[in-house]
C-alpha cells in the first residue's frame, strides 16, 4: 500500500486503476481545491523512506536505487485552517468494519498529543463497499480504543458518532464543511 | 543535498561526516526534546519523492528500485506550538551570505500563506564559517525578498533583524526560546 501511496503522489492516471487509492487523491484534489480558494493550507506528507542506496548519473542529477517504506510516526495530512493546526489521517476499508491493525500506535500517540496541544484531530474512513466517507473525531476514535477492547470500529459506530462527508464535484470531499460545524460550532469566519 | 537529507533522516552515524547535516540533526534532537518535554509537536516532513519502480522480493517486504527526489512544494518543518501552527524552513550556508537559491519559490509561497492564514513562519539559517544559527521571522524574509532586489541575504541582514539560537546540551538549539520571545511577546504559558 506504501508503495501504491508513494507512486500515486506523481502518477495520477494510475490513480483510478487502483480502487484503495480514489480517498487519497480525493483528498490531494479537495485540499489543492482549498489553497487554490485560500480556505486552508493542508497538504498530505511525504511517505516516509529509508534510502540505501543512491546514483548520479550526472552532476546534477540522483536516481535513488535502493530504499524501503518506514513506519510514519505521525498522521498523513496537517496543515492550518481558520488559524488553528489541523491534522489527520486517512483510511480506506473494503469490510463492514475499520480494521484499527490500519492505524500504527505512533498515530493514535500522535493524534492524542495534537488534540492536548490545541489541535484539530480526526479520521477520515471510507467503506468502499457502502461508498461512504466519514469524518471521525479523534475525541470519539480515542473513546472508542478506551472503552471498547477490540481489534476493529464497526461501521455502525461511524453511523452513530461520525459525520458523513458529502461527495461533490469541487471540492470533491468536503470535510472543512464538518469540520467548521464540529470544531466551530458553525460560526462563520 | 536532497539526497543526503533523506539519508540523514535514517544514518545518523553518517551524519556527523556531512558538516551540511549538523543543522537537521540539531533541530531534528531539538525537536524530539521537545515533543519529549511534551512542550510542541513538531516533525520535519519527510523527503519528496517520486517512486518509479518497487520490487517484492516477499509478500510483506517492498524494496523501492528506482525513485526520484522531487521539489518540495512546502517547507521542511511544520507543527503544533502552544496551539498554534508553527512552519519553517532550515538551511545552512558555507559562505558570507545566504544564496537565495537554496529557497524554493514554492516555499517562500508557502511562508506566506501560512503567515496570511495566521500560522508562525520563519527560517533557521545557520553560517557554518561563523557557527552562527539565526532565526529569521517570515516577515523580515518577504521584506527583504520584496524590498531588495538580490540573489542572496548578506550576514549582516541576519544580524541585523534575525535572532541567533543559542546552542545548548539540550535542547540542541532552543529556536522555541526565541519564538516565544517574538510571537508570544514573552508571555509565560
Amino acid at each position: 500500500m506504501s508503495y501504491t501511496r508513494g507512486f500515486v503522489q506523481n502518477k495520477k492516471s494510475i490513480l483510478y486503476g487502483n480502487r484503495g487509492m480514489h480517498l487519497e487523491s480525493d483528498l490531494n484534489d479537495t485540499n489543492t481545491f482549498y489553497r487554490l480558494q485560500d480556505r486552508a493550507i493542508i497538504y498530505k506528507k511525504p511517505t516516509p523512506i529509508t534510502i540505501s542506496k543512491v546514483d548520479y548519473p550526472s552532476r546534477i542529477e540522483a536516481v535513488i536505487k535502493e530504499a524501503y517504506f518506514k513506519t510514519p510516526s505521525t498522521t498523513d495530512y496537517n496543515g492550518i485552517y481558520r488559524g488553528k493546526y489541523i491534522d489527520f489521517e486517512a483510511k480506506e476499508t473494503k469490510l463492514d468494519y475499520f480494521p484499527l491493525a490500519n492505524i500504527h500506535i505512533h498515530q493514535i500517540e500522535h493524534l492524542k498529543l495534537i488534540m492536548k496541544h490545541g489541535g484539530i484531530g480526526f479520521l477520515i474512513v471510507r467503506f468502499i463497499k457502502y461508498n461512504k466517507t466519514f469524518l471521525l473525531e479523534g475525541r470519539d476514535f480515542l473513546n472508542f480504543l478506551e472503552t471498547m477492547k477490540r481489534k476493529s470500529i464497526p461501521l455502525s459506530y461511524f453511523e452513530e458518532k461520525g459525520h458523513i462527508i458529502k461527495e461533490k464535484y469541487q471540492p470533491r470531499l468536503d470535510y472543512l464543511e464538518i469540520v467548521d460545524t464540529i470544531f466551530f460550532k458553525g460560526e462563520i469566519i
